[in-house]
């Protein structure tokens, strides 16, 4: 089959011919339809990504397709299923981290010393074919494309997830800082279940854009947030957290900055003579939260509620799509159709 | 290998010669050591569960042991792995409960339409052997002994997740209502935690014992319990829903109030003049509540910190001990050692 | 001048004239321009209200108006501030319930020994003038009519604070028993913030009406809610526990029903064999549940978000109202205007 | 009566004579027995307070006494009653913040535009009599002496809502970074509501301290916590974020760092490579968090479950005091007695 593999960390990506993967136990054979081209995918085959790849791995991690074939003893998928893939896999079962019993996949499985990642220590899914954990995959709903899907299992997956660890009130005011692959879903999600949202973006040519996707706000920084009235919560999706900095200036009392995006330098400065202690504020980390919070993300995405936007590219072209990501001139995810 | 068979509803266990299993794809096989008896098992085989068990079902569902053999495809455990096993084994995947994609055990896995249940649905662990899921199996903590971790699979693991789901603050009064086989469980986990502990029992021999389970305060009703201070948190860890509608008179303004029994007749009242909305009380429904509520439940007793009191039964003495628990003689939990 | 008097419980409400009161310290006189009639005013004429009230009692607590004069030490008010009256205007300090020291007024601060309750314990709203402690007062969004904000000071109180209590997640489903004064505002409410929301009645010709407030599904009982998908959230806004009972059929696994109502007879009952326990749901009780969440009911009536549906009766005719509320004829809140 | 008058921001403080106050409408007057001495009556008369005081202000916001006169409304204090002041008295009623109507003192009320602040902005209770709306007071349980309360006002307070923001489950660990003021109330609070408490300090000659306050381990920073298995909660107590930073290291997975004192100077840096996102974290700001949780502190305290170290000075002595504090040569809290 053909496969976009990564020689090592650094080197240009490759369509190549590979062999086609079998389902082993618990495992289910995806003929992949869409697979989603993640920010992560660049900074693991740069180096900066901050957990090791193999070398040679397919890489991919947000694809949707078929189950064309079940490994033995699984019950939970068959062939025909409509599926997702998920970044995480599983996990050893044996590591501190797993003796804490937490779900095996999804909500931060990643924690785990050896945790089996979908495109970084296993094969991923840009690729015809993917073998992937059956408990890893999640059903779509059916009127859901398999190209609209595909950004959901990752970018849209983060977004629903920061939005959720925010837990936003039913009359609170959201923000989101960024409004590229995961601001553009935040922005939706946001609007669609009610929140007053009011996008944060230094682009000026964003405004037009992000209030196209249904924001009632839009802002270039934190003290024009502060002048339009502040947020209860702000979703930082961009990767610079000296923006996020800036933007706790319009943080209410009470107010919660969700971090979820992966920014491999830098740190994440809290200005003491802004007082986080006297405003009661709240800095949270989130990622993807449960594959619970991912079938919730899909419904809404397949209710029509928000429509990720994205590029198709065939398999064929997917070393221009990485070019187009590399250079931020995707608007907003590029998804590989194979 | 032998095995406690119940050839169908109402009738007797029988101690059987049984196929020993073998362990399918995902799954271990567990040489089972130490099985407790639940009152569920009781309910189950006279018929008054409210989930019906297949004919000649090997019944028991919270079992400890060794793990001696592993299927094709568990990466998870390995032989030699000391585990206990729990209840719910795994779930269809594909029914509406399973579409929410909740975490696979634990948590109300018993939502899915098509549930496989040790000892109901599927080969239970009173016996010499069992194969299940490796995902549904926890590593038992090194200092443990068979004995003590058995009743933690299940009794141990209601009460402490019953007390996790009234999410008790630091300073709060927490009264369990019932010291059985769950109670005396309650009693030791509330107090172990630092909390002010009130045993509620009808049993005027149970004071004493409530006391040295560590209550700092025994009371006979929710008068008594009113007259003493009131609790901010009562679990219910007995059958009675009349004891539980008369023990509210003792529940705090904000307090929280947790059913986690089963209790197939009768139902649970509450009396619209003890207002339920000025106190903004709340009645919380509660189960095992996810793994990682067990594996802190086994911490607690490996650590000493709560100690299941419980008479051994060699497995040729089974009927006895099914015997003593029907006539509620047991203090308090049976475990058949096998 | 000119209040509504209930000369002992039972007893026909008289228009009288009666001495216009003057601002103690603490205390703000407003000039009532609109008073709600909320259910409990009849119950607390005809006595089955569970607190007594006394004898020639002023009644009515839902008032907006006019700021026309300050006692002293009132730094909060001043003249002119347009402001909404509670229901709860004090609490004694020194019973056990005060020495836990909640918010004094709003978050049930009724479960006071000895609590200042309008129209209760002290002279109520009902009439063209009352003094209130400043503490109890809230100020009204400017571009908010008397008339509009008088129901929402305990009705739409009510039904925001149910709403808030039940603690919706942004992806669920809500449903409304009920859709009378407290439930044509929830209604609004829920859809106002975006949640798919269902309205339950047994009255079919409120089905038009509950679609025209915003409901996107109307069923008739808990089976037909079943078959709708059930709901996350129950908010029970009547005064029949045999509905909620009922209800509790299409409450899906993890859901909240909340209680918010006042029914001085009559239980909750809780059937066992649709186990709470199994599908970890909750019965939560409500009531105005802290002045903060008042200001949130009222920005968005303020906001256009919602709208109560009022008749308005001069106050020469409040025996029509009252006469009119006690036949259930009122659709939905009568207002006084003085 | 003699009182400590600050003259302006980095003066000396001076025992002088003024005029004994009288209670206004809505106030108690206090005879006050004891006031502790906090570090931010340092910081507020350096000048680097983040809030400025009035000149010739009297100082101090943690007091203990009796009620000898009550003001014209005051309905819920007695003479007779022993209370204490705390820190914020009132608020403006009328600023953006107050418009959200959160409850009046306590909770975050000093983000009110104009807040009445003792000791800032009005007379303080380093004093002999001090004059204070009755709502900031707050009942002290019987067996409480003077000189054991004052600490707990705000010190305790501090210390307390920082442990009840943190949200701690039953079962989990709880470490202290710093052993002063707030931090030895923090140790003693967290171990007597049942949590493994860790306290880092680096100071070794406070190890054994710390373990008589009842800490079970104690680390002298984040790599120590780490490899002794670090911690669900870090309550910062001390001022230095720098080791506030450093103590990330060892939060666990699911971890909460709360931030609850004053640092005028410096911030507070998250390192991107240790990554809040993937391991779920937050940092939460928190301060007084209500008077409900002051409540609960002082109860602990009258319990016997904490015991301020405290060191008292004679009100004649207060340089000396304030001497000792700046060096930080004091173990723990000065408390002044009038």
């Amino acid at each position: 089959m053909k496969a976009a593999v990564v020689p090592h960390a650094g080197a240009r990506w490759e369509l190549r011919d590979v062999a086609t993967p079998q389902p082993g136990p618990g495992q289910v054979l995806v003929r992949v339809r869409a697979s989603g081209l993640c920010h992560n995918d660049l900074l693991l085959t740069d180096g900066s990504f901050p957990f090791p790849a193999r070398d040679d791995v397919v890489v991919g991690h947000e694809a949707a397709g078929d189950v064309v074939a079940v490994g033995a003893g699984v019950t939970t998928r068959k062939v025909g299923d409509r599926v997702g893939a998920t970044w995480v896999q599983g996990t050893c079962g044996e590591c501190d981290y797993c003796k804490l019993n937490l779900p095996l996949t999804g909500q931060s499985g990643m924690n785990c010393a050896r945790p089996t990642m979908t495109g970084i220590t296993t094969q991923g899914t840009h690729a015809e074919y993917a073998a992937v954990t059956a408990e890893s995959t999640v059903l779509l709903p059916d009127q859901l494309s398999y190209e609209q899907a595909a950004p959901v299992l990752c970018a849209g997956y983060t977004a629903w997830s920061a939005l959720r660890a925010a837990d936003p009130k039913p009359h609170e005011r959201v923000a989101v800082l960024g409004i590229g692959g995961l601001g553009h879903l935040a922005v939706q999600f946001s609007r669609a279940c009610g929140f007053d949202t009011v996008a944060i973006t230094r682009s000026p040519d964003k405004h037009d854009l992000a209030r196209e996707l249904g924001a009632d706000t839009v802002v270039g920084d934190g003290a024009e947030l502060l002048a339009a009235g502040g947020a209860d919560v702000i979703l930082v999706t961009g990767t610079s957290y000296e923006a996020a900095t800036d933007a706790l200036k319009g943080l209410r009392v009470n107010g919660r900055m969700v971090l979820a995006t992966i920014n491999p330098e830098g740190s994440f400065t809290i200005d003491a003579r802004s007082p986080l202690w006297a405003k009661r504020q709240q800095i949270i980390g989130a990622t993807h939260n449960g594959l619970h919070q991912l079938a919730e993300a899909l419904r809404l995405v397949a209710d029509g509620k928000a429509t990720p936007r994205i590029e198709t590219f065939p398999k064929e072209n997917i070393a221009e799509a990485v070019a187009a990501a590399g250079k931020g001139d995707l608007r907003f995810r590029a998804v590989i159709t194979f």
